[in-house]
């Protein structure tokens, strides 16, 4: 068993993110042999890329409430909502709120780790 | 995109456990293609079955502490831990505390499905 807390984990603003604070809890450090466990916490105002790509997100919100911006408009997110988003679909999370709107994105094991 | 919330998932027991609320959130219904994420509430005095099985777990406890039991004895688990337990690994989550134990609970897509 491998353990991490988020607290104890470096946070990063990674490219195209806005009042991001993205940090990789289950990832390359524990030789995960399948999907990877990431937490983001997006500022009120904040957002992620708006972008697409093959691999799907499986996302759990934590706290807070926000939108999912896709291609034919936006969908509001609270806790509790787990979501799919599927391989391909263009998708940014987006904190139109007052409070930090906080996830779990799972993702398949990237092919270059 | 797939979207709901854990609200509207209808909970089970499943065998082995006890006190446990076990709602699957992103599974069969949403043919998601590689992992399944699965919510589960462990009432104080509850548990999931003590076993082992050839899939991971990437799990990250959302609220209250509790215990993970594994061969060499238990190890504290608290709200934004982050665990893999390893294939084959033995394992039980326990709520020795007087909170709701809550967590989610990601792996593979089972191979029947």
């Amino acid at each position: 068993m491998k353990k991490v807390n988020k607290k104890n984990v470096e946070g990063s603003s990674p490219e195209g993110t806005k009042g991001v604070d993205f940090r990789p809890l289950i990832a390359k450090q524990f030789e995960a042999p399948h999907f990877y466990m990431r937490f983001f916490d997006i500022a009120p105002g904040g957002h992620t890329p708006k972008h697409s790509h093959e691999w799907e997100h499986e996302v759990y919100v934590l706290d807070g409430a926000g939108k999912i911006a896709l291609k034919g408009g936006k969908e509001k997110l609270v806790a509790g909502d787990a979501i799919l988003v599927e391989p391909n679909e263009l998708h940014q999370f987006v904190n139109d709120g007052k409070e930090p709107f906080r996830l779990i994105c799972v993702i398949p094991k990237p092919t270059e780790d």
